[in-house]
């Protein structure tokens, strides 16, 4: 098989790309070629694996590439939220027009490539008429709050129409909100999830800027990687006749984060996080879905991380054995 | 005020162009320009009002027009689902890329146009997840199964996004199936729903090809216009924090249908309708929404048509005393 990742450079694309190396198949059949498609060349380790093809440019601009023809395409390459909302058409370019030009080139190549396209939670949001449930099912109404949300949200319904046509064989999983993320704070405003947690571990003091009792739900890097290869892996009729799908998230508080970072890793680590609140990041997480469901990831066989413990020691093992997690990452563990 | 119909020479669009120039305002606002853009130039009794300019020719050429600063904007231009089906990149041009150099250009015009985008009940479908409701609600999550109701769901999203970052004031109406619909028989799907009617007024014998008892949400000429005015008329507030509504439909059958063409016009003018079923259109109908409801229209004042035996008159009406409908219509009404 020859396996497109979009976005392959990136930390989710890049180490989908290290469990597809590892597995060596998908969905039975022999991997022989993965090719990582990003803005910048992939890491070291996957560029020395015979089968990996690195492509580094701007999406727009790799025409020839998507339609050389793949059997399978994971659809990982996106402007985040943030980007979106300071640079508009940025956001149409990187997001709409660029997984036109993937789908349009798929069809091109004249073979039905199996897709899976990276959409997000994001899709979801509250309006005046329809206010957010507390948890987001498969059956809530989407409302996206950001251009991000509302690309994702078009993108799912292209991808369900390019298969319904059978140019493509696409679904669509929508993500979680993915922590521990390892590396630096970034401007997104869903870094904290990640920094209350990466920050105190490293021995650096952080801040929360919003309260304790904010919920959301959260997925582990390996957890959301085995779903997007798992919807991969589904049947069509497995997908129940419907293409985009809620991955499964682990529904918890900013309190319970915390609460977990002391039983894993102790007070003094716990006591490295003050709540200051940030107005500006508070506003927009208030806009934020505060639970999910999944039943149709479910009915994939499809679970959330067992505890935010779990995810916790994930990032901590992470540390130990992955590349690309920084060597001081856990100087704060005693 | 400047107002701009797209589609502006078609059925609709040229019946929306007569109603504002008869009332000659819009919330208030004199209207002292209508732009009528669409392939074909505009009917001669519009052209003949000083107020009203007419552009031929595809819109995807109407860049320098479309920036030209509008007060308000009804964009009806739209290749309809059979011409979508047949021709997919057709569809995207003339549904999305159209509508995307619309917003775009009115972004660029400097001025925040007021715009009523034209959806469709069509973006409702059944999925094997999530079967269709027999009424289609604003809160019913959309599931089209046609790039028609694609584009419009997509574009819905679009204009919504545009709104948010307030580069266009705008809201979206999906329309229900039009009809008693003037002029010949069309490649539609939905066409019997006018035939039925339409050519036993006519004196001409006609099939209807699906079973009696289907039954699907309509909405007169007049009644739709009045709907897209009233749309376009609310408030931001008023449209309840949501900007794509049901517009209201007759939830009918088919056989309500004949029953109410008896009533009006009499035994001998059913019998010109016999039933022939065809599989491959009564395949497509029977996906299509048996009923529908409009919440948010009706706090918006706006109600469905009383009955179709009114539907059915208004035609007569209209054929008796509007442009656009050919003398013979009513020859077979004694």
């Amino acid at each position: 098989m020859r396996i497109l990742i979009t976005g392959g450079a990136g930390f989710l694309g890049a180490r989908l790309a290290r469990e597809i190396l590892k597995r060596g198949q998908l969905n039975g059949q022999t991997v022989d070629e993965l090719v990582l498609a990003d803005l910048f060349p992939a890491p070291a380790d996957l560029q020395a694996d015979a089968r990996v093809k690195s492509h580094a440019g701007p999406m727009l601009e790799q025409a020839d590439l998507l339609k050389s023809g793949f059997d399978g395409v994971f659809h990982l390459a996106s402007a985040v939220s943030g980007e979106c909302e300071l640079d508009f058409d940025l956001g149409m370019r990187s997001n709409v027009d660029s997984t036109r030009l993937l789908l349009d080139s798929l069809r091109a190549s004249g073979k039905v490539s199996r897709l899976v396209f990276a959409s997000s939670v994001a899709v979801f949001g509250p309006d005046a008429a329809n206010p957010m449930p507390d948890r987001v099912s498969d059956n809530t109404l989407p409302s996206p709050q950001t251009s991000y949300g509302t690309h994702k949200l078009m993108l799912e319904y292209l991808v369900a129409d390019y298969t319904r046509k059978g140019f493509i064989d696409g679904r669509a999983a929508r993500l979680m909100t993915v922590a521990v993320r390892p590396g630096k704070p970034n401007g997104a405003a869903s870094s904290f999830f990640s920094g209350i947690i990466r920050e105190p571990l490293a021995g650096t003091h952080t801040t929360c800027p919003v309260d304790a009792n904010v919920s959301h739900p959260l997925s582990s890097p390996g957890t959301t990687i085995h779903g997007l290869i798992t919807v991969f892996e589904a049947s069509r009729e497995a997908m129940g006749g419907r293409l985009a799908l809620n991955l499964p998230g682990l529904n918890v508080t900013v309190s319970q984060m915390l609460e977990a970072l002391e039983k894993v890793a102790g007070p003094a680590v716990r006591a490295r996080v003050k709540f200051e609140r940030d107005e500006r990041i508070a506003g927009i997480v208030s806009n934020w879905a505060k639970g999910s469901t999944s039943d149709r990831a479910h009915a994939l066989g499809l679970k959330a991380d067992n505890s935010f413990e779990d995810i916790i020691q994930q990032y901590i093992d992470d540390c130990r054995e992955r590349p690309g997690y920084p060597a001081e990452a856990l100087r704060g563990l005693s």
